[in-house]
C-alpha cells in the first residue's frame, strides 16, 4: 500500500445541497433585513473559498503537527510549523470577521455560513482551529457586554484577527463546578482591575501567531457572594494597549499539557498575578455575559464532530477504494487480481454507509440549528425570532454532545476499516479518532449537556421546552405524506413525535416526586432526541430530493434515507426502552 | 487535584470467587490427570504473585514508557527504560512457563491461571506484555508441531522464557488476507531452507530484551499452489545456535512503527534476506500449524478488553471518589466543603456500575473459556473434551471481539468521568483508551472475527455448533430457578436462549439462498452472542454468590446482577432488532 496524501476535500456538493434545498436558505435570507443581499451563488462561493483554505492551508499541516506538538521555551509557547503562517493567511483572507456584524468591522456574513466554515476547519486542523476557535464568541461578548472602552479598545482587532482571544474558566479545583473558582479581582482604583490566580486547560493561553492575546477571564470581586453567582467577567491583555505600544501584563503560562489529541493546540496553564483587567458587563454577572460565548461555542463544537465524521469518512472510503483482500462473492464484473477491493465486503459497506448517513444527516441538522441562529437574531417577525430561539436552544446540547459522540464513534468505526493500517500514524485516521475525543468532554461535558436538555430545559419547562421540536417533526411527516412518502417515512416519523411527547410528559412528571430521575434518563434522552433529529434530516433530505435533476445524487439520498430508516432508527427503540427502565429502577449509591 | 499514583490493584478477590464459587475449578481439577495435583489455595498463591510482579514490576514503568516509546538506533530496537529489567524478572520468577507441559521444563499449570495471568499483564502494561504475548504460542505451536531437532533446539528456550518469539504473518499488501503473502522459501539442501521477503506490523521483531528471537514465519515454497493452502510454517531465529555461540541470520528491522497507542511494544518492519530457517510441520500446511498459536493468542486478546475494563475501572473509581464538584440532593450524611465527590452523581454512578458489572462479567466468561481449554485437553471423559472443545472454539471470536470492542468502549466511558483531566497524560487513563484500541484489530480484526463465528462457525454447521452454548443458558436457567432465582433471572435467561435459538435458524436458512446474509449480520450476531453471555455470567454469579459470608461481596454481586438484567439485557434486544432488520434489507453495493 503507498502512503495516501493528505488530502481533505471540502463537501461542497452536500453543503450546496443542504443550503439549496434541504434549508432553502436563500428564501429566508431575503425576508431577513440583515441578510437581504445575500444569494445562494454568494454562499456557493465563500463556502468553496472557505474550503480551498482548509484543504490547501490547513490540512496539509495536520499531521505534522501532530507529531511535532508545541513547545514551552523561556515561557513562550512555540507552535508547530507552518501554524503562524497559516493564521497570517487566515486573517488576510478575512476570515475571523466573517459572521461580525458590519458595524464592528465584519462581513456581516450568516451564521450558516460560519458553521459550514467551522465544520471545514475542524476536519481540516483541529488542533490549529482551536487558536480562532474563540474568536467569534469573544466577539459576541465584547459586543453584547463590552463598554465603549473595551468596544473601541479591542474589538476591531478581534474582528480582524489580529488579536486572539482565550477563555479563562477552569481551575484546577474547578471543573464542571463553576461555582469553586477562586480566582481574585481588586479594583485598581482607575477603573481598572488588578487579578490573581491559576486557570488551567487554557486553549492557545500562548501562542506565536497573533500579536496580543485577549483573555476573558472568570473572577471574584472582594465582595462577591459564594458560588456562581459571585462570578465576574474580566478582559485581560497578554499586552496593555498604552501609547501604541503593548505594555507586558502580568500574565504568565506555567506548562503546556501533554494531551491526547489536538497536540498541536496549546493547552496552557495560566497564572495571572497582579494582571490589569478591566470588568466585562456588570459585576457578579459574568457568567451571563460568559454564556454568550459558551452558546455559540458549544454549536461549533457539535460542527467538530460533524467535520470529524466527514474526515473519517473521506479517509475510510478512499482506503477501501484502493485496498484488495480476499475476493467478494459473486465476483464483480471489473474483477482483477487475486482480490476485490474491501469497499466490496459486507462489513465494510455497512460502516461506509454509516459514515455517509450519520456524516451528511448531522451536517443538515446543524446546519439547521446555525440557521436558527440566524432567524433568531434577524427573522422581521418576532414569534418566528422567539421560535428559531426556542429551537437553537433546545437543539444546541444535543449537537454539543449527541454529534461528539457519534464523531468519536463513526472515527472508531472507520479506523478499523484500515485494519492494522489504521493504528499508525501515516494513515491519519488513528488522528482523527484522537482529536474527536475532546470535544465530548470540552464546552461542558457530554453528561452536563444531556442535564442541560432534560432537566433544565425540558423539565424546568414541564415539557412545553420540545414542543417546537414535535412541530417540527410532524410539519415534516406532513409534508412527506403530502409528496407520497407516508408509510415509509411519514408514518414513523409521526409515530415516534408521538412516543418522544408521551415519554416527556412521563419524565416530567416522575421527576417532581424522583430527585434522580431525570439525571439516570438525561443522556439516553439526549440520543434519543439527535436520533429522531437524523431522521427529521432524512425524511426532508429524501422529499426535497425527489425534484433533483441530478440522478446520482438523488439516488443517493434515497439510499441514505432508506437506510436510515430501517437500520438507524432502531436506535432509537433502544434509547425509548433505556429510558424507561432507568426511570422506574434506581442504581445503587456510590461504588 | 493531586495527581494520582500509577498503583494499580490485582483484581484478587474477584478473581478468587470466580474461581472458588463461579467455576468451582478445584473440583474440575481433581478430576484432571494433568491437574489433579492443583488445589484452590495453590491458584490463589500463583494468582497472588502474579498480580504482585504485574502491580510492583510493570504497572510503575507503564506511563513512562507511552512517553518515551522504543527507538531503533543503528538496526537495533532499543525498548523503553525499565523493560529489560523487567523482562529478565519475568523469566526468573518462571511466569513464560506457567502453562507449559512439565516434560517441555514448564509448570504444568492450569490455562485458567495463564488466562488470570495474562488479564493483569494487560491492566498494568499493555505495551510491555506485547513481547512475550506470543511465548506460549510459540511453545504450543512447537510444541505439537516442531521436530526433534526444532524442539530439542529451541523449546526449551522458549519455555524458559530465555529466548523470545514472534509471528511473522502480515506483509504490505497482505493484511487480513494471508492467501496474498508473497514471502518465499527455498530448500538450501541440507534440511534447513532460505527465506526472502519483507513482513510488517511484527510485533517484538527485534528488541533488547532477550538474547535471542524466535521468528516464526509464513512463506511459499516453490512448487507452492496460490492462496492459503500454498502457505508453510518456518522457524527462523535471528541467531542460529552452532556450537555454543548465535551466528547471526540474514534478519533486519527496517524501521518500527509510530502508533496510536502500546507506544512500549517495538512494532517492526522485517526484512528476511537469505535467512535460514526450518520447516515447522508439514509443506503447505502453515496455516493449520499456525492456528494453533492463533487460538490461544486470541483468547490472550480477548482478556486484554478485560483488563483494559478493569485498569478503566480502577482508575475510575479512585478519581470519582476524591473528585468533588456540584452538591448532590439529598446531600450525604458526611457531606463536606462546599461539594461533593463526583462518585455520588446518577451520571458518574451510571458509568461506574457500567464498569463493574462488564469487567466483572467479562471476567468470568474468559475464565470459563480458559477453563474450557484446560477440559478440552484433560478432562477424563471424551465426551466432556469434545463439548469443552467445542464450545472453547465457538466462544473464542466472541472473547476476542466483543470483549475488546467493550473493553475500548468502557475506557472511553470511564475516560468521561474525569473530565478535561482525562484527556491528559498524567492520569493514565487515555493510554488505556489508545491502548485498548489495537485489541479490536490484531489476531483478526473484529469483522473477521464475526464471519468465523456466524459464517463458518454456527451456519456452516446448520446451527449445531450452537447447541452447547444454548445447553448452557438452559441448565444455569435451571439451575437459578432451583434456586428461587425463577422470575428474574431464569425465566429471562431461557427465554433468551429459546430466541438465540430461533433466530439463528432462521439466519441458517436464510443464508443458503442469500450469500450475504450471513456477512451482513454477522457482527451484531456476535454482539447478541456475547450480551448472552453476560447474562449467563451474572444469572450464574447471583446463585451461587447467594451462600456467601462475605455480605458486602454477596450485595455487591447481587446488584450488578439485577443491574445487568434490568438495562443491559436490553442491548440483546436492539441486537436482535438489528440483525433481523439486516436480514431482509440488503446493502447498497460499493459507496
Amino acid at each position: 500500500m503507498s502512503t495516501p496524501t493528505s488530502h481533505y476535500q471540502p463537501p461542497l456538493q452536500d453543503i450546496a445541497f443542504i443550503h439549496r434545498h434541504w434549508l432553502a436558505a436563500e428564501a429566508d435570507w431575503q425576508r431577513m433585513p440583515a441578510h437581504e443581499a445575500m444569494d445562494q451563488e454568494t454562499a456557493d462561493m465563500v463556502v468553496e473559498a472557505a474550503g480551498r483554505f482548509c484543504a490547501d492551508v490547513l490540512a496539509p499541516l495536520n499531521g505534522g503537527a501532530d507529531l511535532q506538538g508545541c513547545s514551552l521555551e523561556q515561557g513562550r509557547v512555540r507552535t508547530p510549523d507552518g501554524f503562524p503562517a497559516a493564521y497570517a493567511a487566515f486573517v488576510e483572507a478575512g476570515w475571523p470577521a466573517l459572521a461580525c456584524v458590519p458595524e464592528a468591522g465584519g462581513q456581516g456574513l450568516p451564521q450558516l455560513l460560519d458553521a459550514a466554515l467551522h465544520e471545514m476547519l475542524a476536519s481540516a486542523n483541529h488542533g490549529w482551529t482551536m487558536y480562532p476557535g474563540i474568536l467569534h464568541g469573544a466577539y459576541a461578548c465584547l459586543h453584547a457586554h463590552g463598554d465603549e472602552h473595551l468596544r473601541t479598545t479591542y474589538l476591531p482587532h478581534i474582528v480582524s484577527g489580529r488579536w486572539l482571544a482565550t477563555m479563562c474558566l477552569t481551575e484546577p479545583q474547578a471543573g464542571s463546578d463553576l461555582g469553586l473558582l477562586r480566582t481574585q479581582a481588586r479594583p485598581a482604583g482607575d477603573g481598572s482591575y488588578r487579578i490573581d490566580g491559576s486557570k488551567i486547560f487554557i486553549s492557545g493561553g500562548d501562542q506565536d501567531m497573533s500579536e496580543n492575546i485577549v483573555h476573558l477571564v472568570l473572577a471574584r470581586l472582594p465582595d462577591a457572594p459564594a458560588g456562581t453567582r459571585g462570578l465576574s467577567l474580566f478582559l485581560a491583555p497578554r499586552g496593555i494597549p498604552r501609547d501604541g505600544t503593548l505594555v507586558p501584563n502580568g500574565i504568565h503560562c506555567d506548562g503546556i499539557e501533554k494531551k491526547m489529541g489536538i497536540k498541536g493546540s496549546a493547552t496552557c496553564a495560566m497564572r495571572f498575578e497582579d494582571a490589569q483587567a478591566w470588568l466585562v458587563g456588570q459585576p457578579h454577572q459574568g457568567l451571563a455575559a460568559m454564556f454568550v460565548m459558551m452558546n455559540s461555542a458549544r454549536l461549533h463544537v457539535g460542527l467538530q464532530g460533524v467535520g470529524h465524521a466527514e474526515m473519517a469518512w473521506q479517509l475510510a472510503r478512499a482506503y477501501a477504494a484502493e485496498r484488495r483482500q480476499m475476493r467478494v462473492q459473486p465476483r464483480p464484473a471489473d474483477a482483477q487480481g487475486p482480490a476485490d477491493p474491501i469497499a466490496l465486503q459486507p462489513a465494510m459497506r455497512r460502516i461506509l454507509l454509516d459514515l455517509r448517513v450519520w456524516s451528511e444527516g448531522m451536517r443538515a441538522i446543524a446546519s439547521w440549528v446555525a440557521h436558527q441562529l440566524d432567524l433568531s437574531e434577524h427573522a422581521p417577525d418576532a414569534q418566528e425570532r422567539s421560535r428559531a430561539h426556542a429551537l437553537a436552544s433546545l437543539l444546541t446540547p444535543v449537537v454539543k454532545s449527541f454529534f461528539t459522540e457519534r464523531g468519536f464513534a463513526l472515527a472508531s468505526d472507520a479506523l478499523q476499516v484500515f485494519g492494522g493500517y489504521g493504528y499508525v500514524h501515516e494513515y491519519r485516521i488513528e488522528q482523527t479518532l484522537r482529536d474527536a475525543r475532546i470535544a465530548m468532554i470540552y464546552e461542558g461535558t457530554n453528561q452536563i449537556q444531556a442535564l442541560d436538555l432534560l432537566q433544565r430545559k425540558v423539565c424546568a419547562s414541564g415539557g412545553s421546552a420540545l414542543a417546537p421540536l414535535l412541530q417540527v417533526l410532524r410539519d415534516e411527516a406532513d409534508a412527506c405524506a403530502a409528496a407520497g412518502l407516508e408509510a415509509q417515512f411519514a408514518a414513523p416519523l409521526r409515530a415516534w413525535g408521538d412516543r418522544l411527547q408521551a415519554l416527556t410528559q412521563e419524565l416530567c412528571a416522575g421527576a417532581q416526586a424522583d430527585a434522580e430521575l431525570a439525571p439516570r434518563c438525561a443522556e439516553d434522552y439526549l440520543r434519543l432526541t439527535g436520533t429522531l433529529c437524523m431522521a427529521f434530516a432524512w425524511a426532508r433530505a429524501v422529499r426535497v430530493s425527489q425534484g433533483l435533476e441530478d440522478a446520482s445524487l438523488r439516488e443517493a439520498k434515497t439510499a441514505s434515507a432508506h437506510y436510515f430508516f430501517s437500520h438507524g432508527l432502531l436506535d432509537a427503540e433502544h434509547w425509548q426502552r433505556r429510558i424507561q427502565a432507568s426511570a422506574v429502577v434506581a442504581l445503587p449509591g456510590a461504588l
